[in-house]
């Protein structure tokens, strides 16, 4: 396997330094200390610390715990089985560092043109995941009454956000337990009455 | 009425550039520039920065817009209606700023336990609030199929959190329209949802 590039070891190392201390808190010097490099050869790889955050969003996902495949066929048990595993991941962070996606959009989203497109791409793409397995539970029978699938993939997602912002206030698993009951007991149900007859009085 | 004092007029101007600057961001001169105060003012009143941010945390409620009272007799037009003055101040501000709680919470959190702290008790005050409407509205019927209110609460307020962070990213109401549709469309309804799922995680 090939040896990362310089580049790819700095974001790599960087982004955790990022991640835990925020944006305005963690320096050039926090990044390249982090990844054994001399500091001078950030500049190398990088116009500036907002590039070097660019590039951090667009890997974040890779490296965030979302499953990269699921064992179960039921498409509401993968759904469950992504967030069950960024449930874990926040739990053994102890609750702390939150989602760095959303640390920066709520720390920089405003000053950085750049950094803000590329959060707004990043949460696209992980909604479309969402919402494809929104979509197949609804076409598999898993789901009723929800309509276009759409808002409803986006919706759980910023849902997840801020159950994770809670988290880090409270320091315990309670947001995310909510967020668990009321997505998947409330909202991802089905109805138990009796179907509908198409075309029936 | 009585003129505010030094330390309130502190507060109230610094407290806007806390929530426009982000916490790091924001320094004492430009808390102190802002309210027209002498610099060295600010340490008669505040033994720190994190000491102002937990008075400003404490203070936010009352200017964030949420009604202090409402027309409607219905309990989900009065929760509607405090998320609809929630949602003009954003478009007011163009979906910059979010919540200044939530940017504290990701900010600040993990590195101070004073202004978590802060942050816990004004998050869990506005979830009662939100929680007595949903109790308000299932006694009367309007809503039905959620079991405790309490986790009903939490979640609603911490969707919205999510959601306006990621307005900030888009730059759009999306997120927010999407809980407007998702709250009040498919989780606040009457009878239209299937049975909550009892033990659900």
């Amino acid at each position: 396997m090939a040896r990362p590039s310089m580049k790819q070891q700095i974001i790599e190392a960087g982004l955790a330094e990022l991640h835990a201390r925020g944006y305005a808190a963690c320096s050039v010097a926090d990044i390249t200390k982090a990844a054994g490099a001399p500091k001078g050869s950030f500049y190398n790889h990088f116009a500036s610390k907002e590039d070097f955050a660019v590039e951090a969003v667009r890997r974040y996902f890779e490296i965030a715990g979302w499953p990269a495949s699921f064992e179960s066929t039921s498409a509401v048990a993968r759904l469950r089985a992504g967030f069950t595993a960024l449930a874990d991941g926040a739990r053994d962070r102890a609750y702390s560092r939150g989602c760095m996606w959303g640390n920066l959009a709520n720390e920089v989203a405003d000053h950085s043109a750049a950094i803000r497109g590329e959060l707004a791409e990043g949460l696209d793409a992980w909604s479309a995941i969402v919402t494809e397995l929104v979509a197949q539970a609804q076409r598999a029978g898993e789901i009723s009454h929800l309509g276009d699938p759409a808002p409803v993939g986006r919706f759980i997602v910023n849902a997840w956000e801020g159950a994770l912002t809670r988290s880090r206030v409270v320091r315990s698993s309670q947001p995310i337990d909510d967020f668990f009951e009321l997505i998947f007991g409330a909202l991802l149900t089905r109805d138990e009455r009796p179907t509908r007859t198409p075309g029936a009085p």
